[in-house]
């Protein structure tokens, strides 16, 4: 079998349309003839469909909150909780390795962003993020965050969208996208004061990062910023962290108990007195990633 | 003193003109009547003035190499080393707390992208990254390469300015700018081998982080990629790094000795017998941050 190709394909422009599921799949577009989901654990996935099929869907343009697969009977109604296999454990690979997934939009009347018939090839995106819910049906569904690579939202938009903050001020203008560094991480006032809180230690490790022009934390949200989770940026949803425990945290490769201990990995959060952190926030977020 | 401002001025959008430098201040633009760098080392740099004043410059409009200060005699020669002192530290603060420098051109008839007369602000830059290495004049000076943030590059050529990898094929389009998210590399084809002959495992620690979709590690280049070090994406000058020690070895907090072992922190490089790594451009990153 031929590699799989993540990424444009080439002599099929973002606008390509087509009559049906098959000329995409013959196009290359987006293989499978059924699944939503183009890919495989090992590679990773290469190209999603959004259809209108699942009622937790929230598709925004730039920003979709796409809904895995598994649970629906043949009515297409959710009727079991879904898993992290095959497709949904797919797209988690694309985000963990930074592959871009090609959306391809289906007819759906209550979508505007959707094309009117047929099928539409809409570029690359991103996974940001995935977690998992309660669905509407009372069933459990992982869903994923997906950020268009050439996204056209104003820049303070997109650094809160990808929990960037935002720049102090004025600088929401209409222009195109943002460039943002591959880790470097623009720090709101309230983040630089929980940084110096604990002298840019980190609160999993303790670890100090001296580089020649200072010391180097990064501020970490327990609750993440942007949507759908929409937390705030105050200083009791903010940590301070190496880039390692930021990444974990957001990864859920470990969540903190009420009681500060680290769940997933050893030890316990360092807490200053002056610090108060949401019991509220940490357990949305053991909630998502339990 | 009032706070130092960071980002935009209210009623001074980007292409504002100004005759002075005094004028520049009075608007608050850039404050300082004579210095190139606005800023100080527990703030962080605000903003610079590009003028021509440095023979070592280069201005490229979305990427700027910037000739920190220090070392020139009064007719503007350089005659002694610069050290990573006032301005220069203070850019160096804001590079590693992401914070948005406002640049500001001068006229310069060697410049295509100065304005004729006067100065000019052009907007907010990040400040990428810094290092050191004997100008023209024969003395050692500190640069600072800034890349725009609301940037015109296309996709590919930004992502690999900011050393993250292009998109596999075709994705060069002339469109405005990419979104990159705030930690996720997207990977070369290379970049997968090397991480996956480690295992995943830092080279440096040898930490292994094991998310729900898999194991997450970065391949991180030697050699900078991009302007103006211009390293290549080759498996002889990649390593397999944990996001702590990606960051710490492109900020200059270790290096690497000809034999592997490390400079700045404990311990030596990790080396499978099947990774050739290039002796070359190990001496080059020790070179920029010794």
């Amino acid at each position: 079998m031929a590699d799989r190709i993540f990424g444009e394909i080439e002599g099929v422009p973002i606008g390509s349309t087509f009559n049906t599921r098959k000329e995409a799949a013959a196009a290359g577009i987006h293989k499978p003839l059924q699944a939503g989901i183009s890919g495989s654990k090992d590679d990773g996935s290469d190209s999603i469909v959004i259809s209108g099929g699942y009622e937790d869907d929230s598709d925004t343009g730039d920003i979709i909150i796409y809904t895995g697969e598994g649970g629906q009977n043949d009515k297409g109604r959710q009727v079991a909780d879904q898993q992290l296999v095959r497709g949904n454990l797919a797209l988690a690979k694309s985000e963990i390795d930074g592959l871009p997934v090609r959306v391809i939009r289906g007819a759906d009347i209550k979508n505007p962003y959707a094309p009117e018939t047929g099928y539409r090839y809409d570029g690359l995106y991103l996974v940001d993020s995935h977690w998992h819910e309660i669905g509407k049906s009372g069933f459990l569904v992982y869903r994923f965050k997906l950020i268009k690579i050439d996204s056209t939202l104003p820049p303070n938009k997109l650094a809160k969208e990808l929990d960037l903050i935002s720049l102090p001020t004025g600088s929401d203008n209409p222009k195109r996208a943002t460039a943002t560094s591959q880790r470097i991480i623009r720090d709101s006032k309230l983040g630089k004061e929980i940084k110096k809180l604990y002298h840019h230690k980190c609160q999993v490790c303790s670890i100090e990062i001296n580089t020649n022009a200072g010391p180097y934390a990064e501020a970490a949200h327990i609750k993440p910023v942007g949507k759908p989770h929409n937390g705030p940026d105050r200083p009791d949803n903010l940590l301070c962290l190496c880039p390692n425990h930021h990444l974990m945290l957001d990864k859920g490769v470990y969540m903190i108990a009420d009681d500060l201990s680290l769940v997933g990995i050893e030890g316990s959060l360092n807490k200053h007195v002056d610090h108060e952190i949401s019991i509220e926030h940490i357990r949305y977020h053991r909630e998502m990633f339990n």
